[in-house]
């Protein structure tokens, strides 16, 4: 049986690419199945008053620095730095909410991630938007009414409530075993080694 | 010829105690020779807001469990958490910029370490500081005279500066060749495959 690992995140997190573009090969090359969940990392993090980088010059300029590296190092294309923090990050993540609930969430969230680390193209904002939405076969218009449906309102609420639950407070996390949890694209090892140990 | 790595630090930083039990094997296995540099990482945190765990008990708990988890990969013993922050943590770094100076820099600063996340004896009050100063073998009234001497007190201000100039915004951090920087145990491996590079 394949091991699962829950994949928490917001499209809107700088680190996160480096786990978007890394999951597939690594789904592959260990045998796991990543559960994708989007939700509001924003919303948590003004909850708890973690500021990573805004207003912090110096730690964001390092942050540009360890992300280009780290993507050097894993053999992923990066031109950075990019446009930070988004604009339009509610409307990003509620339609990989809707993309989560039709099964089109990592196909969607690697394209809207490209284009903004590579083409300088934010995502929740078009070109962005309308091209990931093509990448992953779906209609603009009718994913943008249901985005911004109560419905998915609702279900972006509650998948930000339950990584409250998780004690999660960062994107990228993962959680192993519904409890034991990651935080950090450089700790998807640890995450993969811990679920690999039972 | 040895490859140079500066690893700036202070004493009272939780993470830096998996790079301090690292260091030694790391330099023999990778042919590395490291340059210890005490600062004070709480004075540059102070200056740009950089405030990690004190008030968000979310992230503290997680850190806990994250450096635990950390420690029993590099098989190094841990028992957390720990009194945290450290309140005597100026003396904890003026003695080490004594022991600097006089060459016993990493002996000192391990015992700390050790008598804080083993035996739970925070650095910079006694039993720890005479325990770790003995270790070292060196006289606890001689050390506490110049550690709160003008000439220390100039010293680790000077080192604090330098530390800035570099963009160091955390403990531990790594330059290699005067400039590049990495932050964290996390990038420990980074920072030594950059200065095989070259």
């Amino acid at each position: 049986m394949l091991k699962n690992i829950d994949f928490w995140f917001s499209i809107g997190s700088t680190y996160t690419y480096l786990t978007v573009m890394r999951l597939k090969t690594l789904e592959q090359e260990k045998g796991i199945r990543f559960n994708w969940q989007p939700f509001s990392v924003r919303k948590l993090m003004q909850e708890i008053g973690n500021i990573p980088f805004t207003g912090k010059p110096v730690k964001e300029k390092y942050m540009w620095r360890d992300i280009e590296r780290r993507a050097q190092r894993y053999g992923i294309p990066i031109t950075v730095p990019v446009e930070y923090p988004l604009k339009n990050f509610d409307l990003a993540n509620r339609v990989a909410i809707v993309a989560r609930q039709e099964g089109w969430c990592d196909k969607y969230t690697r394209t809207a991630y490209r284009l903004w680390f590579v083409n300088g193209l934010p995502p929740g904002d078009d070109p962005n938007l309308s091209e990931s939405l093509e990448s992953a076969g779906q209609s603009i218009d009718r994913i943008f009414e249901l985005a911004t449906s109560d419905s998915i309102t609702d279900a972006y609420h509650d998948a930000t409530s339950q990584a409250r639950s998780l004690g999660i407070f960062g994107s990228p996390s993962f959680v192993v075993d519904g409890h034991e949890l990651f935080w950090g694209d450089d700790r998807l090892e640890d995450a993969i080694d811990y679920v690999q140990s039972f």
